[in-house]
């Protein structure tokens, strides 16, 4: 039985089309998933090693260094003296939920689970998306791991927020479009539901997912229903 | 003073321009640096919780993965039959140390310093290129993190190095091209050394590097001059 469903943000509740569209303003086209790449992968480090750094403090660094990398090799937008990174970390005002999101949260309400959002990102922008599609109130709060002082997949993030939410591990689940977010809160007793939008494989070495669905809808009710 | 050197492999001693160029034969040009930050990404968060994968098995599922999104995007060179992930990984057993590596590994050597290799990757590799170049018996052992049981940056990977060859934290430096590395060595106490081949600015929230230069010998200067 879930008494908590623990909600990944980017990519999971949201697609990051925003950002990938002002990228290649800046004139870099395409590298949206290779940003996203580096900024986990030195966040993760960084948690890996017991320290923390801020989401926007690795966004802007791995922007800096694509616009340095890219320079001249494409036409940038004229963004009329703004600055290229301001520009392209604005998007994250604009990210739009995926359409199955609303039905999902409100699928977990009904089953008596309280869901909280945990992103490696900032708790305000997970709450705006929220908002701007009418569903903040279905979410009964919106953290980040700056609150854990531990990015997502270390221990620490997820147990920060079992004890915070007074949830057992055992009773709690943990949804996300990201395998690599799932195995870090199987590691620590919770249920892996993968949310599988883009019918991909899982990566070998990681345990599999306890649950899985290709909308968040699906996962909502895998999750729900009597076992 | 510094008794110990570590030093890291991909990228650090060598290229990865044969991977690069096999993996634009097989239809996925220009996607290196995304398959690496995937495949370190998520062997670093296998870290993180507490796990262990081989780098094969993430290379191979993350090669597996771009074919997949890319697939009839370009025309991929006709294989013969073989398949086109084993093709790309074994460009590795063609891959060429960097020109400044052979003479960085002997000023090492010339001023007491006992190198050894510690990568993420397989030793074979490692070994393979420094055999190529005639350095191998520069290096008094080459391991890779399977011995661990750990990727770096987690601590029990560079824990693990001290203790094989009996050497103090605060005697020991770790030497690579990746900030993600160092501040993992950084967590136990070593020092950590930047090989900065580009020129590059350094993530902000990592502590700056302790010693850095534009190739090994700087590298190996600044470690083994009287301070």
């Amino acid at each position: 039985m879930t008494d908590l469903a623990v909600l990944d943000v980017n990519e999971t509740l949201f697609p990051l089309d925003p950002i990938a569209a002002r990228m290649t303003q800046v004139g870099l086209d395409g590298r949206l998933e290779l940003w996203f790449a580096r900024v986990l992968r030195d966040g993760i480090s960084a948690a890996a090693a017991g320290r923390f750094v801020t989401f926007r403090a690795l966004a802007t660094h791995h922007l800096d260094a694509l616009l340095t990398a890219e320079a001249g090799s494409a036409e940038p937008l004229d963004l009329d003296g703004a600055d290229p990174v301001e520009h392209v970390l604005a998007g994250f005002e604009e990210v739009q939920l995926h359409p199955d999101v609303g039905s999902g949260l409100q699928r977990l309400r009904d089953g008596g689970v309280t869901v909280v959002a945990l992103t490696n990102g900032a708790a305000s922008i997970a709450s705006g998306a929220l908002e701007r599609a009418g569903v903040r109130e279905l979410v009964t709060a919106v953290h980040d791991v700056g609150e854990a002082g531990r990015w997502k997949p270390a221990p620490a993030a997820y147990l920060w927020a079992l004890d915070r939410h007074g949830v057992a591990a055992g009773r709690a689940a943990m949804i996300a479009a990201h395998p690599w977010d799932l195995q870090g809160a199987q590691a620590v007793g919770m249920v892996g539901a993968w949310l599988d939008r883009d019918d991909a494989r899982y990566p070998p070495g990681f345990p599999p997912p306890d649950v899985q669905g290709r909308d968040l809808h699906e996962v909502a009710e895998a999750l729900t229903e009597p076992s």
